[in-house]
């Protein structure tokens, strides 16, 4: 589950990642160079990433460790691998 | 450069993945599941990686085509492979 | 820590990415067509891929579920997420 | 298509990769720590991925190049791009 902090901290990196994403629009309606634009998008992805990252954290030192605690974390270990990986593809 | 058709397509993906951002900032606020969360992100990310391949399309077709004609693409390849390897990273 | 058949089984894993391997150096030996070259080495990293999941999950089951029962994973999830953060790039 | 200097570099890299490979079954036999494996998995990715991406290259330079030159471009962009598209995932 996620905590306040974990909340605060994805919720200000998912905010700047929907303004990236409202100045890429800006750049192809003003059709900058396609290098920069894709560059861009790149940023972007970088940044989803480290956004997944920490609620990943957060969901192995919550859900996943408490399963494991009560020694019924064969589901919850499962899931959390096919979740990364989806990601990495 | 980026093309009347192109710029639709790829507006219509940003205004869309804009959108999925919004979704996911309502999800964390809501304290939604962390799976789910991760999940969509990966979504995001696929979304993006279409948008910029039709980019790159289009700037194959136009810019790097044009230098491939003129005998003058070494810098132009160059450029589109160190965009690809960051990219893919 | 590896057990029996995660050991088995990433081994059988690895011998067969080796043997892919071979197999993309005989493809460049004999100058095939570069996109055939490319989608085999795409199906190398997705052999990997899989590859590695079964050796996180392994480790998930067995370093960070101990540390976890004895109130002392911090170290091992920050670890395990860098290792993450790596293999995605 | 592959020229010599290609061909060389690329089998060069192959035959690295594929000790790699060699080093990492060695690791997974010994049941070295389950972290440092998956981080030489990722090793050999970012190994694989320059590889192909020199492919990439001499392909554009050569096939893609001369389709671009005959005006006869199309089907080579788009298996360009198809390639690119199941390479990043």
């Amino acid at each position: 589950m996620i905590d306040e902090e974990t909340k605060r901290d994805a919720l200000g990196r998912l905010r700047r990642i929907g303004g990236q994403i409202g100045g890429i629009e800006r750049m192809v309606d003003k059709e900058r160079y396609c290098i920069d634009i894709v560059n861009q998008i790149t940023a972007v992805k970088r940044a989803l990433d480290q956004t997944a990252l920490i609620i990943m954290k957060k969901h192995i030192e919550t859900c996943v460790s408490e399963a494991i605690k009560k020694d019924n974390s064969h589901d919850k270990i499962v899931e959390l691998l096919d979740t990364v990986d989806k990601f990495i593809r």
